[in-house]
This record gives C-alpha cells, structure tokens and sequence, in this order.
C-alpha cells in the first residue's frame, strides 16, 4: 500500500501549502496510520512542503522500516518524552509556523511543546479527517470484507446459540468465529444484551441467560489485518416479549429503511438523522432514541461524517456510514437495526447483507 | 464498590479544596472510573465541595444508575455536544474557577469550553492518577486475579503448541482461553512474536509460524471483569537458536532479578530503571534495550509510576508496577521477561508466579 500513502500525503502537503503553516504535526494515530501504512503508536508525523518525518522511538524502528519503506524517521530512546523530541525535530527543521491537530493534542502536550519551542503552533480541525471520509476501491474492499468476517461469525453465533449460554459466552465465541473467518480481531468490544439489558445501548455483555428474556441484541464487527472495520446490529427474537414488542421492532426497522432510502450525494447529514429521528417521534418513541443515527467507519470504529441533528457534512460518494436508529424503553426492551452503506455517484448501496424482517429476527427452537 | 468509590471522591475533593479551583472537571475516562465505577465512556464528572455530578449522555442513564448509586447525573441527548453541555453545568452552578485535567482534555475542547464559559479553567497534572498509583485491597486483589487467569491461559499456550501454529493463532487461541478462565478481554492485544519478529518490542502477530524459528516470545495479560488488568512476557525455546541467545536470555533474565530485587518503599524509580539499564549496557547489549524498564498496572494498562529514566518517582507500599528489560537484535531476536510486582511495607512481592530460568524457558519436543 506504499504508493496509496505517498499519494495521500502529496494531497495533505497541497493542503498545509494553502494553510499559514509550513509543516502539519500529524499526531492522531488513525491518522499517521493513513498516512503512513504505520499500524503501532506513540508516533507523530511531521510532513510539509520540505519534510516528511516519522517521530517515533526504539519501540518502532524496525516496524517503521518494514511498514513505510521509503519514508524519513527519527527515533528517540526512553531517555526523551515526545513532545521534547518533536520540538528538537522542528527546531532542526527551522519551521517557523506548524500546523497541529488541536482535536488530537492535549493541553499538557500543547504547553509543553510551545515552551520547547519559538515555532508558532496553529490549531487545525479535521483537516486529515476530512479527506478520510471519501474512502478509495481499496478501502470500500477492505470495509466489505470486514462485513463479510462479521456476517459469517454471526451465523455461527445463531447456529451454535442456546437458551443457557450467557451474554460473555455468546460475545466470546462470535469473536472467537470471527477470527477464524480472518479477522484480526474483533472491530470493538461486541455488545450482545439479553432483554432488559438491550435497553442500555452500551450494554457491556454478563453473566445473563439467553433464556432469560425473549430477545438479545447483537451489536457487533471485525477488524480486518489492515485495520478497516465492520458495525451492525441485529435482534434476534428467542420467546416471548411485551405485545408491543413487534410494533417497536417494526418502527425501527421502517427508520432504518427510510434513512438509508434518502442516502445519496448532495444530501445533508442533519437530514438524514431527521428521517429516522421524525419517524420514531411520530410513531410516540421520540424520548427513547437519544443517540446519534449513525458514524463514519474506516480504520476507526466511529469516524467522520455523523449522522446526527448536529452535523452539516452533505454526502459524497465513497462515504461509509452505520444507519442505526433504536429505541430504548429502560428496564424492557431494545431494539436497534444497523447497517453499513455506502454512498454511490448516484445514490447508495447496503454493503450487509444480514435479513432484517421480524420474521428474519425469529430464530427457532433453542435447546439448553 | 460504591462505599469505595464515595471514600475516593471524598478524598479528592479534599484535594480539590486545596486547589485554587472551586470544583474539578474529571474528563479521563480511567480516573471517571475509578472515581465512580461507572464503565462506560464519553462522561465526564464535575466534583467539588459542592458539587458531584455526572455528565452523560442518553446511552448511560440506565447504565449509571445501576453502577454508581445515588450520583448525580446530566443526562445530553444528541443536539448537544459534551463541551456545551459541561460548559452549561459549570454555569448552572456558578462555578469561577474550574480545574481540569491537561492530560486528558483534547485542545479543540478546552478552546471550546473556554469560549462557552466565563469560568477560569486551571490545568492540573496527575491528581487523580496519582491518587491511583496506591491500590487498596481490593484492587491488588483483583489484579492477583487477572495475573492467574493471564497464567492459566499461558499453560494452555504451552500445552496447545505446535510447530504450524501461526503467531495469531496462538494469539487468538491465548485470548479465548484466558475468557474461560473468567477473563472479559485479553488485557491488551497479545504479542506473539517468532524468531526475528520477536526483535520488535510491540510486534503484530502475522502470518509467521512456530516453527519458523526457534523461540517466541509472548506478551499478554488479562482484564477482570472489574476491568483490572495483568502484563507478563515470558520467552518459549522451541528449538534451535544463534550461540549468543541464551547468553542474552540470561543477560535480561538478570537485569529483571536484580531490578526486582531493588524494589522497596522508598527507593527512585529511575534509580530501579537504572540497575537494569546499567547491568545490560555492561553486558555490550546497551543499544538494544531502548524501551523504559516498566509501567504500573491497573484500570490502565499503563498507568503511573513508571520505571524510566526520567521518572523522579519514589516508590510506595501499594504500587504494583512491571519489570520488563529486554534486549532486541533486529531482524534476528528479542528476548523480554516481565513480572508484575506489588510494592510492599518492607520490600517487594513479586505477583507473577511462571517460572522464568532458561531451563524453564525451554519446551519439549512440539508435533506440527
């Protein structure tokens, strides 16, 4: 992938020529990551016009090496912090105004950069991001094939499923499935919640029963070898639930479908939020979906854009976004329904593939 | 937990009494835990003589309620962000002065909060952190637990191996049996390194085989469900290997002894990092041990005091820390041996309880 990366830093170097900085610190790990092809951390990135320096420590020179042949680093041992090294470094390089990525650039290691040096350090926001979010034929293959890690590990989760089997142990085993099919490992903790519990959408997986609750909601993804990652979420329905539970299922599934129908480029992400956001008001759910309705995924689990009321970000083509609407009635139920998708030239395509019908959701009859 | 975590609250609110701040704004999400036992991200707690609130979003109502009895919480929907919200807090309850953590507050946010708010925002270092390094009971309990879980997972490892194994799977085969043994995670992301790969300090595990040289070197721990946290790094002989390498086994072997043997209530922590240092630079080998000696263990995986030459730190009974010297010949070896070690009233207690002499080091014959 070396040549993709020089690529993505000959644009970002077009970027800080038309900033006031003469160089750009690059101190978000997905961030070098991208950049780079450099998958350890700890590791800032200084590129400009005239430079283009790993900063990094004895930790990771070999790794560096191997993973961006080619590129300039510069290695402290464990006698220097940093922040002190990165200053040393654009002291060297007689940069006079640095561009540093204030949403990745604590206060500490801002204070102490700014005292080791005369460089003026300028606040940039999003800048890196920004040109993530439009993901390459490689990416959208690698994002696919994390989909299809998870999808297969999720059919072997309702294969092997049994109504004694805890919330750990079901987490555990799809993990363990997942790897098996390839991944490197899981996308994010997976989420699996028992009935009430699917009524937290945080849940963290217990010592609770399948046969516990008539539903649990699996919310869950792969990390693939290069680090892009999967996320959806599907209900599987196991007994008996409240009456209302099918009319709630129901609600969620028809937000889910609508969102994702009005995906295309040009639209606005606040709007898109709003389809499923006034769809669950109308149906009586409003105060029981709080959270965003969906989250950029790539080499990050949540990245840019958002589906949220708070974004303006208007879609472009090469998007992946989670369209993920629920509801939430404490102490009950939950449901959520999450798909990955990408925006087209012309409108979008699903990449799950997983069924999503009630009907879909109910699985037969478990032993245990 | 909850008598414990009110009794650390109460404690750093006497701390907080002693600041020129009026109330502190804890945003890391280790020291949220700690403070609160809550288990989720994205909170923050505002904590003062007159305050202690949490501020949340609509994914962790229900969550916090169960986790941290009678706290106050500030639950945000989605048309809010963290910043906004907290800055309202802060100017609901008329607080001009506020601390914050300038480790753990991204630039982008303080300059955020800073133009919400007319409040004064203190930076602070290390308050809670250092109020962490010293476990009680329960904690070094707890990490006694993920140490023997960590260390039942290495006996199947060693049981289990062969010669066609590769490095991610053995890795994925350590973290599903560690979650047998009661784990919730693998403590950190499992090193497996074979041969070569074990020359850099924070190898991936690939593709490479068991066989493919003749030792390993595994680094792993496990996570309680209480989320404490285990570290050891243990070398496997498996066959054939340059003359020099178990002199260089035995080279790190004894800078871990000898360091261990140093610690005691009292004693500089970079003095500690230097009887190892010192004892392999004398050995010829001081230009392949570039990493600091060790880290504290906890919630984190890294956590203060640290083992490095640039830490002042004095050691106190309480303190439970990782001694991990190695020595790294790139592209052909490394060699890494970490124990967690408890400070005591009169001296050390060394936590990890694996064998570690070269004889030990050594398996017999493996099928594959």
């Amino acid at each position: 992938m070396s040549k993709r990366q020089a690529a993505r830093r000959k644009k970002l170097i077009r970027e800080v020529r038309k900033s006031d900085g003469d160089a750009m610190l690059v101190s978000n790990e997905s961030n070098v990551t991208w950049l780079t092809g450099f998958s350890g951390d700890s590791s800032w990135l200084l590129i400009g016009p005239d430079i283009e320096l790993m900063l990094s420590d004895t930790r990771y020179t070999t790794q560096i090496k191997d993973e961006c042949p080619g590129l300039d680093m510069s290695i402290r041992d464990a006698k220097q912090t940093l922040t002190d090294f990165a200053g040393k470094a654009l002291k060297k390089a007689r940069i006079g105004k640095v561009d540093f990525e204030a949403a990745s650039m604590t206060v500490a290691d801002f204070n102490k950069l700014d005292e080791a040096i005369d460089a003026e350090l300028l606040p940039t926001s999003g800048v890196v991001e920004n040109a993530r979010m439009l993901k390459d034929a490689d990416e959208i293959a690698e994002i696919r094939k994390a989909i299809w890690i998870a999808e297969r590990g999720f059919a072997c989760l309702k294969a092997d499923l049994s109504l004694d089997q805890t919330e750990l142990q079901v987490a555990h085993n799809l993990e363990h499935s997942m790897r098996r099919f390839g991944a490197e490992r899981a996308g994010f903790h997976p989420i699996v919640a028992v009935g009430p519990n699917a009524a937290l959408p945080h849940a963290q997986p217990g010592t609770r029963l399948v046969g516990d609750a008539g539903h649990l909601l699996v919310d869950w993804g792969a990390e693939t070898s290069s680090n892009y990652r999967s996320d959806i979420t599907r209900v599987l329905v196991t007994g008996k639930n409240p009456k209302k539970f099918e009319t709630i299922y129901n609600v969620v599934l028809q937000a889910n479908l609508r969102a994702i129908d009005a995906i295309k480029p040009g639209a606005n992400c606040k709007d898109i939020d709003a389809i499923a956001r006034d769809y669950i008001a109308k149906a009586g759910y409003a105060k029981y979906f709080g959270h965003g309705l969906g989250h950029g995924i790539g080499i990050d689990i949540h990245e840019q854009p958002r589906f949220s009321p708070l974004s303006d970000q208007v879609l472009e083509p090469g998007m992946v976004i989670t369209v993920e609407p629920g509801i939430y009635l404490p102490g009950q139920l939950g449901v959520r329904i999450e798909d990955d998708v990408l925006v087209t030239k012309h409108g979008f395509e699903v990449l799950t593939t997983l069924p999503k019908s009630f009907d879909d959701a109910i699985v037969g009859r478990l032993a245990g």
